[in-house]
């Protein structure tokens, strides 16, 4: 059956005003370009504001500046997708984690599992782990020896902690994540690499959100840290004694090298690299494909390289011209040396 | 026992010429550098006519300007590349699936699968899920409530496919891929990051390739959609609420953002990024390693960055040229002042 | 119970001297930073040297140059990162590996399995695969039909294996990886892709680490080639027909594409990416983020690209001048002429 709630449903204990019916009926969400009856959608961009006035939608979710006469509900906010991610939480149709222990999970010896968490199917849970209340570990998930997952954590299915790990609370990982894997030392002898082995372990705090396939690994000595707050896309490496400061959101692709330290309240857009053993300060943004090659002290957007693909053949006599910056500098000079003799010639 | 078939039996169906022997037994293939007899091969690129005349293979598939006076078996197609694949297929000692559900799976209530359909070891059914004709899910996968399976799609093993996900028929997912996972949204509110729930899913038409530890997230409000025929290589990432056009190849690596609609019968070199919401048209070829940071509406080849490494010293240099332009454009426009003033003085 | 250690019972077999007391008791590891009593620590970069003068550390692993007059403990050797991984082991609390095949482990028909490897929990073992002595399998593995896993070598939980792969002694796969995925091969026929059987295997070395979430492709006729002693990193794409040469190091987010060959002792920094079809000589360091879109013939040190993270002001303004070169080269070329012709009629 469809769920359905009223407007003033949605809206309760958000700081919100609603213009319109508050009883109207929502049953779902869309978005303002496909909009459908009766649900519910938002305005964050002003650009879209244009869709107000022919928008099928049942009710939005709008910034005071947004506000136009229109035929339709309006939930007007300081933050409006912030309301709208409260307000979809009721459209969720993720499935319900099932409590318990799947019978054919494996449990090792030692293991402290609260009675109200849960272990889904082909799991295996080391010795002397520790599983706090509601916390959820997905089907065909890996959990090392020693580790330690917080109150209301979630491991998504299929998702590798080694040992020595600790999650906090309410952090998440999505599927296909590495938490913990060895970082990558070797130490050159005659030739050869040797192992060098990793001693620590990674703390991952509260609130921390992981995403699929990224991979975190344990410190060398010390261990790997994700403060709070910190949310992770996809794919991203994170190498053995980074520090992530509380929350900083890093999108997709990133790869953040060995003993890196990463300020709070910083951006990092997708597919950038951070060196390793450089100091990123609190509220930087580093912008999509940035390499960061040196410590960045001060608050700011940065970015590198050169972007914006252009056809390929402008790329190719770019690239060329690039090539031979040395020479245009070289000539450059010359014509102002020729020209200050001339000069000079002139006037004596 | 060796696989062995007349040039007759490997080529039937196909728009070939045989030069030479059409009963000629052929047990193999092989590379036309390293040949071996009895094996056949292909030859797409015109500077490796040049082994024709010593190679040992059995047989080799070219095109008709490649012909040459050779004691070799000749193959006479338009398209060698094409009926190498068919050709190759005979040879394939791939294991073979085995049909019916393994007996450790776990199957969720209300799922439908097709008898003919099936099931690896250790593998997770979700409820209500929709499995077709001769799909097969290998072992070790996790497909969730409300997905459905096309026609003889395939999963290989350690697959997680989140709820609420379509796949079309004869699709095929590597190992290690996550389809379905949360797109990466989160609201601020005060400083804190509040997740916003990803309502859509994911849809996948027929004919796509995924290759291994490739994620595709699920969309945001809308689904996430792949349409017919697209290829997609190992460890790219497909943001919430993408769109990849039918018939588009994207190699491995590539970074693609939130709500960027890719064209038809696009190319996609590895390492690429594409920036969220923009657009890039049908036809368009972007080549290894670009960002792509504004829509792209002509079909075309597009590039962007400084490419192809140097020595490191010459590399240093170049850098520091790069962040002195500023200083020499400044002094080519001092240098045109001063020249043009000394002209008029000369003339006056 | 904590390990605790002499001095002479760590170094035994070792190319050092002792400075100091042998008899110290050692209980752990540390950095010279954030030093604990008891515990040894080493220094390799010169820079560090100043904290050996109030480092708590029990001892201190370094070299004859960097020896000060200070009250500590210390090993001197040439190579003290080498000696530091040596000693490390011995602190290294890595979950023992269990001998044996667990109960739930599904076997193939005619495996071979030594009586002295491991196999894990939920870990599924193809047809007639070869597993040598103290060979470990980690949990939720897959290893495919005609595999040959080497003599104590170790796949972490949660590792795909194709069919036909062969991996050697001591070689180590962390999760997540996946070896033996299909190469990306699709020809082209009448607008639609299709797919090119890939009949080659993989063959990794011995000695060889392979890093969490890396994948290896198959190759398309030959097989793909890791040699000895091959270090990769996490979230590496190695394409079909690729070869690494012996000890060549790659750190993580690197993309190889096909057919690469990549020589020995040879380094490659993050995010590198590497074209298909091309060589790379023995003894070549590509630094991290380079793209190498030709074959490097001579050894040495090689980058591309414009690095190094400016404001975003700066970029900008960098990005337009630079596509602004065709101009300034244009009238540096005008100059040049003018102040020809000027100097030309000043003699004339």
């Amino acid at each position: 059956m469809q769920k359905h709630y009223t407007l003033t449903e949605l809206v309760q204990g958000l700081d919100v005003t609603i213009k319109g019916d508050p009883n109207f009926i929502i049953t779902g969400v869309c978005t303002i370009e496909k909009s459908k009856p009766g649900c519910i959608t938002f305005l964050t961009n002003t650009l879209y504001r244009k869709h107000l006035a022919t928008t099928q939608a049942g009710a939005v979710i709008l910034s005071e500046k947004d506000v136009v006469d229109a035929p339709i509900n309006m939930i007007v906010t300081r933050n409006p997708h912030y309301v709208y991610a409260k307000i979809a939480e009721f459209f969720d149709d993720k499935p319900n984690q099932i409590t318990g222990i799947h019978p054919t999970a494996v449990i090792g010896e030692g293991a402290e599992i609260d009675p109200s968490a849960s272990i889904g199917p082909f799991s295996i849970i080391g010795r002397q782990v520790k599983i706090a209340a509601h916390a959820v570990v997905g089907a065909q998930c890996f959990v090392g020896d020693f580790c330690e997952l917080g109150a209301a954590c979630q491991l998504d299915t299929r998702v590798t902690v080694y040992h020595n790990v600790k999650i906090g609370q309410r952090s998440r990982i999505m599927s296909g994540a590495v938490i913990g894997s060895d970082g990558f030392g070797f130490a050159n002898q005659q030739g050869n690499w040797h192992k060098v082995p990793q001693l620590g372990g990674v703390q991952i705090g509260d609130d921390v959100d992981v995403g699929a396939n990224t991979t975190i690994d344990r410190g060398a000595v010390e261990d790997t840290v994700i403060e709070d707050g910190v949310k992770l896309d996809n794919l991203i490496q994170v190498a053995h004694n980074v520090r992530i400061g509380a929350n900083t959101v890093i999108a997709g692709c990133v790869g953040i090298a060995g003993s890196a330290v990463i300020g709070k309240n910083c951006m990092i857009g997708g597919a950038a690299c951070v060196n390793g053993h450089i100091k990123i300060a609190d509220n930087v943004i580093i912008t999509g494909m940035t390499a960061v090659t040196k410590s960045i002290q001060e608050p700011g957007i940065y970015s590198s390289g050169i972007l914006g693909a252009v056809p390929n053949e402008e790329f190719r006599r770019n690239n060329a011209r690039f090539h031979r910056l040395g020479n245009l500098m070289q000539r450059v000079k010359e014509l102002e040396s020729a020209f200050k003799a001339l000069t000079e010639r002139n006037e004596s």
